[in-house]
């Protein structure tokens, strides 16, 4: 009755999204259903009371029947298997990549060719000149790009973010990460990775696979990275696929990092497939300062500031009458945390539509590769490698 | 009343002990109070029903009000500040040095040259060439000689050689070892160690301290050392002594090191007196193997065998619905454990008087001495340094 | 049988201490058994490893049968009841008071003009001016002279105190004080105080008792006092002494008052005799900071950090999902906490014969009275009440 | 099918009410959402078996996105952003505000002189002479008025009144009022409340926020407010708003209060911003009487009558042996509670249509303005301020 003509229209942005790789477990659970269908089910990014962002879909792969089970899924999502085809289509202007890494290269520098703004999955390639050859070319084409950088969305990471913000931890000492648990070999057990994922030829190896994630998470999180001393080991050699046939591992499955980083911090990362898990989760970092230190697994995080901080007694005679853990506190939940991967999603495309910031961009892709290949370098030469600038 | 006549009159051992560095810390309540006294205590050492060693003790030190103290708390103990009059006396046997390490190779040489066995704390010198050269010259003098490695008499330590010997483990794959705690820096908080410990010019530095006890412990309890990668840190640049007067500290306070051991066990060790404790004790050591897991503490061992191992999942959406704390089980208690200090010197007195075996000689100190040097080594050259025979 | 001849001798200092007051619930039980008797048990006070503070004392009262009573309970220590007498007694250097109140200016002004040494309970005297012309005249003469300020040695205000050090707080922002319990009126129930802290006439008052102490504890803990607002109480008008005999209140027997101190920081501290005890302790300061808060109690300290701040919903229509309490960490012990009183009397005694600092004199004493009687003019004019500095 | 002929009709009042100021927090949730709405959605108000009233509703507002986004989302319900079109139209016959203080005495005149009923969020005003003149306004023209006191309908403050009604606490002697937590400053964590809490020119400050929730609170559950004494502060002087810009806060965030009320009650209430909650709850209050105390939060109240009084004894030479914590009982429930918002609005509705008795008008808010601007002069002249009746 009161309703005024001429009340204000909403707009409705539209940006359409190619979607390599979804027929991969982390493409389809991750990237699809958890971030971009979420996104679509929600009605939209909300930029403002009436501005919205509502992402169109395109998925693309090489094997027909799992993408037409996937399209049936979601609502009959259209698909084709016709990657060039699908580039050549003006009405689509992202081009996403959650292929294996030794596909990515490739697929990328069509879709930058045709003009596409470039979202991927990490490692940005399996070489660091590759890496840097796909920045230069997306920053030259002009067109927007960024990389997967998940676990900064994590809201254990966030939680050391803000402490560090708040100045919470003086001056940074050192930094300890415990990562990964026991992948069953696959003979009496079934295995819970993809071979390939243990094979150098097909681009497994965890050093590859996790310097990536520690170059961002410590240059993000914590302090910039310079420096590297990294060991590499094959503990395992004998793994059963997910087919139950036995074959052999040829890629790292655990590696032991020392890094420098700026200021003086010292960070050690232990990444392995073959240990077991007595600590708070299954990645774990605590980091030490002057006033006070923290320990953040993937969700929480707990805290032991200077005041807080107990003065043991070395007295091995009798049991223990501290329990370390019980002078810690969980820092409290002050915000939501959203799924790591649609948050980046929805950076991603207001950085597409609205020009927001966004600086997780190929670049900081090429730096992961750095880290990752001088990791291995490192192993090789047994000595540290220095850093050079990513440019 | 009930004593048969005939029967064996009992004989006692009364080997003399010089006992010089008592008025410290170490020297006074684990090898004076804790060990030898309470051995006193105890009646002496039963070697069998009918022999008995009970030691006689002179006190060595240079404070003599400190020494008439200790002196007069133990029922009258003599005492002397001349160690060169205490060492022509012949009533004694057996010199042991618990003083600060840059004392200690003059007082070993003199005492071996008086002929007396030898016992004293680690390290054994601040450089591998003299270490060497006490092991030698003790060797050829003829002189029976051991050096102090009381973690291997640690109930947690005990327990993880026990699993070893079960061949629990399987293959040893990895070890991880944290140690250390917060010690204050004196201003507001009054620290827990001495102000030398600080201090490089005064034999200080948490590299040439810890380094000595991984090696003996790494050799005895997983496998030998081969190779080290080294970083330390003097990550707290000023503390307040006891007296609450700034210094500057000189020594290395941290340090991160990576071993290679035999049989590519990788192990990697952080030792710090600038971090906070969140884990089970003071010192933890994890090994990892192919049939199953433990993690050691001072006193507690904890299992989890190769079927107890579980399968997380990766999804920080929802909190972690596992506590991997839970699917350990603690290694019950399955023999008394004594004070490691005293157990050791138990075991010396036996060697000395009854000839029983005891392999941790001073070669076994110069080696402790070797991997802290290698370690420095490797943090200047900043690589891995490769550990020689020592002989 | 090493014994040197010329061992260094051990100085033992034995100043002699007249102790008026004993008889008394605060002079027996804190001063007299737990205090310097307690040192006497100990030893003495050890200055050095070569010199000891071991006190002589005389008791001065005016009941000769609970003097006596006294006396041989504590091996027969010698007692009068002529102060005069003791004070021209050479062999006594120092003159302690813990009389009620009213008797303590004239016995003060006798033992400063004998020349001796001045420590005592507070407060100092019932009013300013008297307070003033007390510690001017010890001033004048030369003597040492201290006050008591026992709520300084509670461990939870050392660790408030300490965590001010550390800079724990950021900027201090206010301070909540709550004091007291119910204290019953002697009809049905036995009281647990004695009446004369009930009657004005006498010296009684919440006000004049615990105002003292509040501006020490403030002008030490947290910042220096410059302005109170007082109102004060008569709760409960009658009440029975402690041989059943019914009287009137005529003194405050509980006040709410506000003060502020130097930097802006505010602070309410409630007394009360009328209250039931719904917190930590009897005595529970709370200090909110910029960076963290504090509640202390008597012993303990509980802290919530900045990181650890909550972010409390408010919906009262849902049971609270938040356990308030839980978000607080208590301050470990790290170091041991004596006796209060004993820890002062030592630092007096060391004052006084080694000239060690001691800043609780009896300006100090001054201030304390001085606080009181601006906070009863305040109640009286209804008004705040700046302080003005006392010399 | 059983319904007996002739059974009454059931009467339906369907009173009009336009609402103004639902676009911001407290309009929309309590008042919209879970009070009319949720009247709406269970069949309205039963008078009796046959009698209902069902609000119809119109929301005014500035902002038409805004307003039509909440229309959408409450199945269309009708919206204007013309308060004075609305006024005009006979169909509604209460006005509601809970637009920002510094425009609600406008709106109130002209929905007065347009023959409205009048209900209105507090402050009534930002002074007290403009709420007695919208008082006297509404009394003349003889439409029914109130104000929301939501606070009443607190289950804990209600059961504080049922205990006083119950004679419970003998004489009452002493409140005190605790209320707020830490309000995070918006930089490194996102704010809690709109910034225009914290700047005076918009009508910020919390001594004008909740003196007038005491004033009601005092008046209705405990005794009427007499006089006060009041110190405000500005603890953190910047702030970042909603969009993360920085800004000067230029109102007060937290105020210490002293109350005397009715029969020598006095009563103490610390509101603040930049607090950290160790209590019970968000706001506690206590209040002892001489039979028994009570502390109620927002949901519970615990009591401690005069018989389970315990006698502390001080001693803090060992940890405390009691837990003052467990000498409450908590008070069961005896009845249901709803919304407090919702609970008043039913009252006031009933009020309108059927005369029910409603004692919260607008002259109880001009109390609660009146107790504001005496704590403000208070401050300012820094003495005891006396309230006049408001008529």
């Amino acid at each position: 009755m009161h309703r005024r003509p001429g009340a204000p229209l909403i707009t409705t942005h539209s940006p359409g999204v190619i979607l390599n790789g979804v027929t991969g477990r982390m493409g389809l659970n991750q990237h699809l259903r958890r971030s971009l269908w979420a996104i679509i089910q929600q009605g939209g990014i909300r930029v403002s009371d009436d501005e919205t962002i509502l992402p169109r879909l395109l998925l693309v792969g090489r094997n027909p029947a799992k993408l037409e089970a996937i399209s049936r899924e979601f609502k009959d999502l259209p698909f084709c298997t016709d990657l060039d085809r699908a580039l050549v289509d003006g009405e689509f202007d992202i081009y996403f990549d959650a292929q294996t890494t030794d596909r990515r290269a490739d697929a990328l520098r069509k879709a930058i060719a045709a003009g596409k703004h470039i979202y991927c999955e990490k490692p940005l390639a399996t070489d660091l000149g590759t890496a840097v050859e796909l920045y230069r070319l997306a920053s030259s084409a002009g067109v927007k790009h960024g990389i997967v950088q998940d676990k900064l969305w994590l809201p254990g990471m966030m939680k050391l973010r803000t402490l560090r913000e708040l100045g919470y931890f003086g001056r940074m000492l050192s930094v300890r990460g415990e990562f990964g648990y026991w992948v069953f070999e696959g003979d009496a057990i079934p295995p819970q990775r993809p071979a390939w994922n243990y094979r150098k030829e097909e681009g497994g190896g965890i050093i590859l696979d996790m310097l990536c994630h520690w170059r961002y998470l410590l240059d993000n999180v914590i302090a910039p990275v310079r420096a590297v001393s990294c060991l590499g080991a094959t503990h395992i050699p004998d793994r059963w696929d997910e087919k139950g046939v036995q074959y052999q591992v040829t890629a790292d499955d655990s590696t032991y990092a020392t890094f420098e980083l700026d200021g003086g911090v010292l960070a050690q990362f232990n990444s392995s497939w073959c240990a077991r898990v007595r600590r708070d989760d299954l990645l774990t970092v605590q980091v030490d300062g002057s006033k006070g230190s923290a320990v953040a697994g993937l969700r929480d995080c707990w805290i032991q500031p200077y005041a807080a901080t107990p003065r043991p007694v070395w007295n091995p005679e009798v049991p223990n009458p501290l329990n370390f853990f019980e002078g810690w506190q969980r820092v409290p939940e002050q915000q939501s945390f959203e799924n790591a991967f649609k948050r980046q999603w929805e950076l991603f495309l207001l950085h597409v539509v609205k020009d927001a910031p966004f600086p997780w961009d190929l670049r900081e892709g090429a730096k992961g590769v750095q880290l990752a290949e001088a990791g291995l370098e490192s192993w090789r030469r047994r000595a540290w490698v220095t850093l050079q600038p990513v440019n």
